[in-house]
């Protein structure tokens, strides 16, 4: 494999498994790899990773799990595009990319599904804020192409009942995403706090579809 | 003054305060201490704490505060006279005592209040749970007299706009909080999350009548 202008093999750190990575795009951070720990699926289980950017939380949560099928979804071309490389670099055979908007994804790969993992652009658009970054990763980082509200809305469609959405995002997030979940019937049952030195907290959210009332506080 | 049978004299180690409690009634928790030490009122400001029980949350908040009023909302008439006692014995001249029900209080003390403290009852009643305590003791730990939602509500009513409700609780009632909350025009602000060692975290949350959308995160 020749690796394009910019790119890098960056290694996981998990069954030598390597990713490709691009300096001038989106660049995963430790809030991934937290997520692709916290998530669990069973070996029978199919996941589907939303926003699912270089591949990174998608590959990590099938290599540790081995589910039948993880789906990544990114509607990115250059990255959906550099995600499927490395899944082909990686020799992996039960990963399918998706390019596409993850509005009605389910439309195009079905539902029933056991897992939803998501880390989704953290930042809400604000209507006096210029973004001074790139597209591509503005897009990562902005809610330019998708909301939290739709992300929820279409994990919920997604899922099978009883299954798991597992979400990550800033503290500053936490009522919204709470509202939303119960909103979509997807039942909040786990939060971990990731206590950060730059001072907003990264939470991440484990919510069950048709779940009982009632959540548990975890600290890292 | 004469301690009644089962009394006795704690000492608050806050400005030499003393209060009265008794071994057949609820004595106060670390959680309560928290709570008084979380809540910040200014010198003008009028505070009222529901639940007040033997009014150990409402004694500190006032003297480490030291606001306009405090008014102590208690149901239980044991309790409340108890709190009179260690008001009077503090030579406290602040701090007002109601005897009632919390629901529709705001009638009998008014509103545009600044700070709204509650420590209420944690366990939601069960259809299959025999409360193994005292009538007293079941009251002030049980949803018997009061519910959640009755509290937020009536916290709602009580405080001014841009006032703050104070609130601890178990880790397991964040959705139902964050739910009543907003419903309620109360938004969650801050969530302080207290470690135990007894699996269940204790938390604090401050939410703000009116208050922009966005909550952090603190970890004691």
């Amino acid at each position: 494999m020749i690796l394009k202008n910019n790119e890098r093999l960056d290694d996981l750190q998990f069954n030598n498994l390597k990713i490709i990575q691009n300096s001038q795009l989106y660049s995963f951070t430790s809030d991934a790899v937290a997520l692709a720990n916290f998530a669990k699926v069973h070996k029978d289980g199919r996941v589907v990773d939303l926003c699912s950017g270089n591949g990174v939380i998608g590959i990590l949560v099938n290599a540790k799990n081995n589910p039948a099928k993880t789906f990544l979804v990114e509607i990115q071309q250059n990255l959906a595009e550099m995600s499927q490389r490395s899944v082909q670099y990686n020799g992996i055979d039960n990963i399918e990319i998706v390019n596409s908007c993850l509005q009605d994804v389910h439309k195009l790969i079905g539902d029933n599904f056991d897992v939803v993992v998501c880390n989704p652009p953290y930042k809400q658009l604000t209507n006096n804020g210029l973004i001074n970054e790139s597209e591509s990763i503005a897009i990562a980082r902005h809610e330019i192409k998708v909301t939290l509200e739709e992300i929820i809305a279409e994990s919920a469609k997604l899922l099978k009942f009883g299954g798991q959405l597992y979400l990550v995002n800033k503290d500053e997030r936490l009522t919204d995403i709470i509202l939303l979940c119960t909103k979509y019937c997807l039942e909040p049952k786990e939060l971990v706090i990731l206590p950060s030195s730059k001072g907003a907290n990264i939470i991440m959210l484990r919510a069950k579809k048709g779940g009982r009332r009632g959540i548990k506080i975890t600290l890292k």
